[in-house]
């Protein structure tokens, strides 16, 4: 057997989600019926001319997709309100660019300071690269980022800060004077993850002007509907953007996610409506289950929500259990840093899926 | 600005190509009557059943992809005569799986060896994880490794040995023998490259079953047709493939991708044609150019063609340049280690293409 690294024993056997065909056809349920919470997607689906853009390229995937981005830049810098060189694009939605990041920045033993819980993947990412997680606090009782506790964790060694706005699973904001707080104390590179700003209305942009030490990373999975063709973005100074480029990967973006960026952002209209339903969605689902007693949920900026469900008497893994037995697919949080087992994350689904999932909800744990 | 790993830079800024579309505007040549020889690409397109599948999962583009993969690596399985537990998949075409390898093996300060000339992208990835590449040598008279250069350069520290086959960009294959004597004589993984195996008709799975310490890489971006769907996929034993599953990217591989890769290995039928077709194309390509005295022509086991063009005057930069303002892309070889300023790679287009070809080399070399 050939010797792998020891960062590998750190690692999890990968134990992969199941699928809806498979949740369907062990609970006999219909796979269109299945009502998905798990993984803050568009639920009204992409732009018609995201659609159609792809069906217009279907003759060109037997060729390799362009590799120099610079119409698509252009498109993202005009929606993004930043210039062309300052953007970088990424395959595999925002994930590949943290491994770029990574490798942009981190040698063996530096830290980067990470809030818990939050979004898993950029653990996942830069341990892979031997730089050791140091954790922050995101409280979860006010659902706000505790900034002391990030601060206090800055030493020689932080190369990266990770700080997610609106939070991933929690849903709350990191006010700008916090993040500039935490900019204006290190040299580190301050990464903030708007991966769901546009439901939040606000974002960070504007720091660009100001700061070198910040990079803004987003992703066209979220509200632009185009999860499973996998496209992020970066914005930062263009020289580090320029640093970046030496090394990443050149082909990743395939062909037809290429041409349903472009005519997604030419769907202003689309992306309006798409982040007006989700807010309204989100407020649907916050109104709803606050109206039940015995479970807990946090406000949220974002298309999803966070529940504490300890008081139903179930653990998060047997409600997630539950529902999924009635179709329902949501997002058991045990696995979240700084979460104990009584969390469950749910996202917008389409109105009458929504209803539905609440009165299902309802029967399992008012009864 | 914040500081960048010592390693970018011995990395260029990235220089993209140059798309079809601005070469066809720059020399006047309408876009669709461009012959392009530069990617090693499958001229005659998809096929019709992935581009079926593609349109059928147009509706599920706003959902995640599924990560696990199952079915398609039973089916990459039936495909490449192995079991399921053996196949691994990456998004990026084969590229993605190099870095999920080096990831896996490399440490900072082991060596990899990699014979040159041959594809770029090894050294690319590899450097990136502090691994110092020792060159082997390719032997481009006789067009075959050179055994012992790689035999020789062995080492404690050596962790990969990659070995192309049928080797890009000169197109001789590797014999089997010569392989299994440099498996026999290391501990380290030894990597084969088959991107191209249809088009030689052999393929090394049979050391599958004898072997712990090699991993075969594939890609659907040649004989499949799908170059702009990145998918690529590997196979070795079950152990090793589990260890890459902890760290790889989970989401990388697009939803369209996945219904083209599982629609395209049900079309048998597009898959031997492609390869027939490439096959004689390539022979038509050899004959045509082997009569063109100033130029030397390697004979290929691969769907491209390695030429010596030093004899007609022409560094291959000017050649290209030439070519290219009559509407054809050729790859300029300069930049591969191991080969001088007088080497361009041309790949197989459909047979008036390659006619038209033939006549405008000989247009630009015979006068």
């Amino acid at each position: 057997m050939v010797k792998t690294r020891a960062i590998l024993e750190e690692y999890k056997t990968y134990v992969p989600g199941r699928s809806k065909k498979e949740i369907a056809e062990e609970y006999g349920v219909a796979e269109e019926s299945i009502i998905k919470l798990g993984s803050n997607e568009n639920p009204w689906g992409p732009s018609p001319k995201a659609k159609q853009a792809i069906i217009d390229s279907i003759d060109e995937i037997n060729r390799y997709p362009e590799s120099n981005h610079e119409y698509i830049k252009e498109q993202i810098a005009k929606y993004a309100n930043v210039t062309k060189d300052q953007v970088i694009i990424g395959g595999d939605g925002a994930d590949e660019l943290f491994e770029v990041l990574a490798k942009t920045v981190i040698d063996e033993g530096d830290e980067f300071i990470v809030h818990q819980p939050t979004y898993t993947y950029y653990e996942y990412t830069f341990k892979q690269s031997n730089a050791k997680a140091v954790y922050a606090t995101w409280n979860i009782e006010e659902n706000k980022l505790d900034v002391d506790s990030v601060l206090n964790n800055i030493t020689d060694k932080t190369k990266v800060i990770f700080l997610c706005t609106p939070n991933n699973p929690t849903g709350g904001l990191i006010p700008q004077e916090d993040i500039v707080r935490i900019i204006e104390a290190t040299d580190a590179l301050v990464v903030i993850d708007e991966a769901y700003w546009e439901f939040s209305e606000v974002n960070n942009v504007n720091l660009l002007k100001k700061y070198n030490n910040i990079f803004i990373i987003r992703t066209f999975s979220k509200v632009m509907g185009l999860a499973g063709l996998r496209i992020g973005y970066g914005l930062s100074n263009p020289d580090f953007i320029e640093k970046m480029s030496r090394i990443k990967p050149v082909f990743s973006v395939t062909v037809p996610s290429q041409k349903a960026v472009i005519a997604t952002l030419n769907d202003e209209e689309f992306i309006k409506e798409s982040t007006e339903k989700a807010i309204t969605e989100r407020e649907y689902l916050y109104e709803s289950v606050n109206s039940i007693d015995n479970i807990h949920i946090y406000k949220s900026k974002s298309n999803y929500l966070l529940m504490d469900v300890r008081k139903t008497g179930y653990t998060a893994a047997e409600l997630t259990s539950k529902l999924m037995s009635r179709g329902v697919i949501v997002r058991d949080c045990t696995s979240f840093v700084g979460l104990d087992e009584y969390y469950i994350r749910i996202s917008v689904e389409t109105h009458p899926k929504n209803e539905k999932f609440i009165e299902i909800l309802k029967e399992i744990v008012e009864n």
